[in-house]
């Protein structure tokens, strides 16, 4: 099962890692990261961290899992035309095309989600209607082949789902143990309506 | 405020990437990464990531916060007295010293839970012992300037808490809200306890 993750500079972290330590796990499964343009390093958005990606995107012809994360660095491939018709070659061969995040917006520039419930990192709701999608707040949405997960931290939830899809139940479950993934957040301020005016607040002042 | 992770070869991604995706972002905090050998390429347990990484931990002599992922390539480590040394004297400078998952092995070679309740991946609570560490089988466990996090995506609990603790809860609430962690895991499979008899089978297939 060959399961490819597009990387460009300024992708959020967690964005792509959460789905790869899910994925990474499926037995039979290679994961692998293609850079959005030349191989080499990639730089995340925090600015902290440089991944080696040996190959690039126009290297892969078909997949069965073909992943696209957020973060600011998705801003600039909305007008890449080659890498959105990859996109959409790509997913012409795909089990399944996910998003994390603002990835969404790249499936949505390259018309895949057009007509389609789906859903992306909360500040970015209002974006997707330009593609012809529907947001839909929920934390992973599927339709058919298409999965897509709000921001960020969702795309491990996504990541579980399509784990059970690509194997079995008892197989995600099992990853699911691994990952000792029992989530306690210390407070409960993890989405918009959970969110204080203070709070809401601060996330402006930190930009 | 200088936080720095300790990266090896085979080290487990989301132990070390959740952390820095909720750290990363607390303002005035720069988050880097350094390789607990030579400067250069660091290579994940799953296979598929190389981290290309400045620094090496001998290069840093004091930081606000030292963190310590787990993975396969904490074993080596735990006989390895220099890197053991280098614990030991950071974590003097520390206001923090943290580990996630196996990294609490770690902490634990270097003496530093000797007398303590602390915490690891549900299959290493058993190790803790040795170090003279009461296991306790919570998601985080803080002792003073301790804070230790169970398996692998209990570091994304972890750091909330920590960056709490080196700012404000208000901030932290924020940084939540920013990676809109409100998860929602399909299945409810995260710990042992809540393991049916057919997924505790199936993670001893996975290896």
């Amino acid at each position: 099962m060959d399961i490819v993750i597009a990387l460009f500079d300024d992708f959020e972290p967690l964005d792509a890692i959460g789905p790869y330590q899910v994925l990474g796990h499926l037995p039979g499964a290679a994961v692998r990261f293609v850079a959005a343009g030349e191989a080499g390093p990639v730089a995340d958005s925090i600015g902290g961290m440089r991944l080696d990606v040996p190959a690039r995107y126009a290297d892969v012809e078909a997949c069965d899992v073909l992943l696209v994360p957020g973060g600011h660095g998705t801003r600039p491939l909305m007008d890449d035309q080659a890498f959105l018709d990859w996109l959409r070659r790509t997913h012409a061969t795909t089990r399944f095309t996910a998003s994390v995040c603002t990835g969404a917006l790249l499936l949505g520039a390259a018309g895949l989600l057009d007509g389609l419930a789906a859903t992306t990192h909360w500040a970015a709701a209002g974006e997707l209607a330009a593609f012809g999608a529907a947001y839909t707040p929920e934390r992973v949405v599927r339709r058919d082949r298409i999965v897509t997960a709000a921001g960020i931290s969702a795309g491990i939830d996504m990541a579980l789902h399509l784990a059970a899809l690509l194997t079995d139940e008892t197989t995600a479950r099992a990853i699911q143990l691994h990952a000792e993934y029992d989530p306690r957040p210390p407070f409960d301020s993890g989405s918009w309506a959970k969110a204080s005016p203070a709070v809401r607040e601060r996330i402006r002042e930190l930009g």
